[in-house]
């Protein structure tokens, strides 16, 4: 893949997706040691969450008669509400596989998106096997996370439109958090040559693509649950994303779940926009962590949030 | 005045303010009985609220050699930051005098954008008397909230903006937050025979602007405090806001406290965006008074927002 498929992927979306605002406030660059720190709020794109990109890339990038068919996926939040979204402005049906016990908000948002909406018992069924079926027996497309280069190139639209906010010729930083890393591959290739340079950012734990870039191979994590920041958990990175990051992208970033907490707070106080704490991992580094040069821009994002662990954040770090 | 006024302002200040975006979400659109709600978030616009735009529009239609002397104001929230912030890019003195009782993070936030705040005691002090005094003695200019031309073109740039991002020929209603009137005559002003209608809103015992234009002259708010909505009390409708308002505007709405607080709330869970409960006067007409017809554009903002009251809101209406 290059900036091409990024190029072709915004030429199918653009007139679909929000253009999201880059954000800024004094307060903020204050908290960061005095660096301008600029947050991509993809918390304000549909379906609030970056996956809305990619879900559009990917069903505008199939044969008019497979997509007529429908589609399905596998995700209990953000994806799935992506997916959904595209599927029912194409006029096709979407069926969601999600776990029986996803927040019944989830639910109701994917189901309200028009989804058909497939639950199963994580302790007792199989999951892979229930989505091959149904795909089979209606000839359903699968839409994956991640790994899909259609889907790669949606995310990257993203960094197209940093070129077109940020200066001519800046070069600094670009945070992204990562789970599968969609979206730090197409962004990395939407840059490729502008200077500026991708650092994937993840929670403590769960620093799958860290280690994998550090080790020049796939390196999974030891565990699957445990994190608040449940959007960007994955196994391990993928097998068309990782060879992407290795060739593009800086080192890997790890801030602790209380720093992803302390971002979304101040994002909602300085910012004024909402984050999950895994959309806010990015943040969190750009104002926390030592070793970075000059002013970098954050992506944020935000997807299902939940206002108990909000309203506990916001009381653990008061303004 | 007239929407050249505006357009001149847009001129001024277009470079210097943000475009905020219009934003929606499926899921308020079906709180609101089926109608489209779009909300023009200007809580993401520089200092968290559309008197950014005002204090530009002021300071930059100043004589280089007057401005130089620096500028005053009074406020305790908005309008001092958005006024601070003009006087710190032209590099001119801002003073603005606030009362001591404040909250501690609006004087804090006034002076971390450069400007020299002199308290005063609300009991015991006069708080024009002291701002004359300071005025005449530094030849400072006075720069109003709302009664003032400048500040009223630049708030109206809400509305070119608007004019850009809705459908050519869009006839609906512009619910519009109304303190002193500013910010409604402005866009009023802008959206002058565009076929869209501004209708002022206000919350429920504050409704002056309702009142004066329901009888045709100016009418006063009985009492000045008591209301969750502080940034947008003022006495009455301006000299100059209130025939704009009346030639111009459609009937003033009113809306509960409670109203407000859950619009904030839904706000925060559907479009992933911090407004303070009178900056979300509009949205909550939208949302919940009956008698609109059709789709209806919100005007949002942002400024100062008290997180207690604010969890406890999010507690009060759960999702």
């Amino acid at each position: 893949m290059n900036r091409s498929d990024v190029l072709a992927a915004q030429e199918r979306i653009g007139a679909h997706v929000r253009k999201t605002p880059l954000l800024s406030s004094p307060a903020l660059d204050a908290l960061a040691g005095g660096r301008r720190v600029l947050l991509k709020a993809e918390c304000l794109q549909h379906t609030g969450s970056f996956k809305a990109r990619g879900g559009w890339s990917a069903l505008s990038a199939l044969a008019p008669e497979v997509r007529a068919r429908g589609v399905i996926a596998f995700s209990s939040g953000n994806h799935a509400q992506g997916v959904a979204r595209a599927a029912a402005a194409f006029g096709v049906s979407a069926v969601i596989v999600m776990p029986s016990d996803a927040p019944a908000v989830k639910i109701a948002n994917t189901r309200a998106l028009g989804a058909e909406v497939v639950l199963y018992d994580r302790a007792t069924d199989d999951r892979d096997a229930i989505g091959a079926h149904m795909a089979e027996a209606r000839g359903l497309t699968l839409v994956k996370p991640f790994d899909d280069p259609m889907v790669i190139a949606g995310q990257g639209t993203i960094g197209l439109e940093l070129l077109d906010e940020l200066p001519e010729g800046w070069q600094g930083e670009v945070l992204v958090p990562c789970g599968g890393g969609g979206m730090s591959a197409g962004i990395a290739l939407a840059l490729e040559g502008s200077g500026a340079r991708v650092r994937p950012v993840e929670p403590a734990g769960f620093d799958d693509t860290a280690r994998s870039l550090a080790g020049g191979k796939i390196e999974r994590n030891a565990r699957l649950s445990g994190s608040i920041c449940d959007a960007i958990i994955t196994p391990a990175p993928g097998v068309l994303t990782f060879p992407i990051l290795y060739r593009l992208c800086g080192p890997g970033l790890i801030v602790s779940d209380d720093q992803a907490l302390e971002a979304m707070v101040l994002a909602f106080r300085h910012l004024r926009v909402v984050l999950e704490p895994g959309g806010a991992v990015a943040l969190a580094a750009a104002l926390f962590l030592p070793g970075l040069a000059g002013d970098v821009v954050a992506i944020g994002s935000g997807g299902n949030v939940d206002e108990a662990l909000f309203a506990a954040a916001q009381a653990k770090f008061p303004g």
